[in-house]
């Protein structure tokens, strides 16, 4: 079986893992956001591919999500006694390699995607890693406040200002000029099933949506989404600021209707959305209830699991 | 009293750290040798500056004498890990910031020197540090053994392989055409001495001289050097392979030849190598037989308070 997974960060790496252990013989390839990247100090910073690699790869910090596991912050300490900054950005020095190994690749010639290969070849992560393009593109956020109007990169409303800022929108630079990563559109076209995990529907796999070819190549397919919000609320992340600066309810259904029965078939609530059911505005999209808390693997296995299955009956 | 310094990177740390003590109301200028400097990781490493600069700043290993104290290697390892090479150049996590920082602001547009100013803005090293151009000048070493000719990198000759492949020659790339960095020239102008720290005379000395400029500056000066030879054999590092690949005698007296009458005014050997005082082919150089060896401190400002006598009694 192959699935193609549209895949943000952490939540996308943790629901990865259960769809391993639930489809364990399938051709999994994973299309990264790559929205989220920013230069820091020189180094070209994939957080989003970063955090599927390491998760997958077994790498990652549990805890918090992202970055390594047995972390040490020994070069950003001595990058803020140089006043170098900016120093909001969690860089561990085992990250720090990647980053260096990745830059010095792309600085050599390397697309994005050859880059990211040779990363997988130390972390086995036993899917295939695609960034959604080798062309540079930066999700950037517009604020409004008494400040008057201002424009910064994703990762700093999301890290140094905690989203705290209200968003009045978000602005994709380089997207619609960029092409798909070698092998996208591809993995799209002989997917068996498209799945959106519980990652933020905005800034990750809205913004993979936002490359030219890739949402049409979607739309062809079986895509069964799983919700990222349960009860009115994120899991995990700021989605639900992400959704209120384009219009979006925070909830289960609106998420779905924002996606459309043109591009979702079916998605998947939490038994505390099951309100969702039969929600007229939702006509056209399959919605199943099931529980949707990835506490751990079984758990994370089982949503997985129900994805599947759902497609399945779609396209059976 | 103004102070001229050429510097390569141990020897002349540690020269200049006597200096200080010796000559502690002096303006000391010190004109750091970049023919060492290597691209590592897509990172611009300039060994000869950074040893100058933790030396003075406090932050030097002293017992290995370069490189950071308290320092970790986990980003080495990891590039290790991803197999990216190469790992031969001990690169500590607390220098990389440094690397991190000069890379980013080279690739902002700063050239080597202002990068230089603004790493020092924190190390305050207590002299003027600049390097010997803002022009990519890169130190490479002829081999000639059964496999044939080659030529690699200095740092992968005298780091990888210890010097032990015998060298045919040296290659400067870039010096040529290179112009010395803002305040070189004018530095060497306005001193009333230049010193030759002891330094390797060829790869280290001989590269700065071989940037067009320098030498006719300094040959107008009163110029005294401190040999790095001591009872024929270098005090440190592997000068001998150097000076034997360019046909120079690794004494002290043949080291002084080498510079000629010409540049050189004033010569310290060693109390040892006192039959170099009236060496018939030491003529019109001035030379004094003090302890050489930099054990600590005091002996080390002796050194150099000799040094500026023998100046001062040159320029009458």
């Amino acid at each position: 079986m192959r699935i193609t997974v549209l895949a943000g960060g952490v939540g996308a790496a943790r629901f990865l893992r259960g769809l391993k252990a639930a489809a364990p013989d399938s051709q999994i390839t994973v299309i990264g956001n790559t929205g989220d990247d920013i230069t820091l100090f020189g180094l070209h910073v994939s957080p989003d591919l970063d955090t599927v690699m390491y998760t997958l790869g077994g790498g990652i910090n549990d805890y918090q999500g992202w970055g390594r596991q047995e972390e040490s912050y020994t070069v950003l300490a001595e990058l803020s006694a140089y006043g170098a900054g900016p120093d909001w950005f969690g860089l561990g020095d085992r990250d720090i390699a990647t980053h260096l190994h990745r830059t010095s690749m792309l600085g050599a010639g390397l697309p994005l995607s050859a880059a990211t290969r040779v990363l997988c070849q130390r972390w086995q992560p036993g899917v295939t890693l695609l960034p959604m393009s080798d062309d540079r593109i930066e999700t950037h956020v517009v604020l409004r406040d008494e400040e008057g109007e201002r424009t910064v990169h994703f990762q700093e409303w999301w890290v140094r200002l905690h989203a705290a800022v209200p968003a009045a929108g978000f602005v994709v630079t380089g997207a619609a000029q960029a092409t798909p990563a070698p092998g996208v559109l591809e993995a799209i076209a002989l997917a068996d099933v498209v799945l959106f995990p519980p990652s933020n529907p905005v800034v990750s796999i809205g913004t993979i949506l936002a490359v030219p070819g890739i949402a049409d190549a979607v739309r062809a397919k079986t895509v069964v989404g799983v919700s990222p919000i349960i009860g009115g609320a994120p899991v995990r992340g700021m989605a639900d600021k992400c959704l209120a600066a384009i219009g979006v309810e925070a909830t289960a259904a609106g998420v779905a209707v924002h996606y459309g029965p043109a591009l979702l078939n079916g998605w998947l609530v939490d038994e505390r959305d099951k309100g969702a059911l039969d929600a007229p505005e939702l006509a056209g999209i399959a919605v199943r209830a099931v529980p949707l808390y990835m506490s751990d693997l079984p758990a994370t296995a089982a949503i997985a699991r129900a994805a599947l299955d759902l497609a399945q009956e779609l396209s059976g």
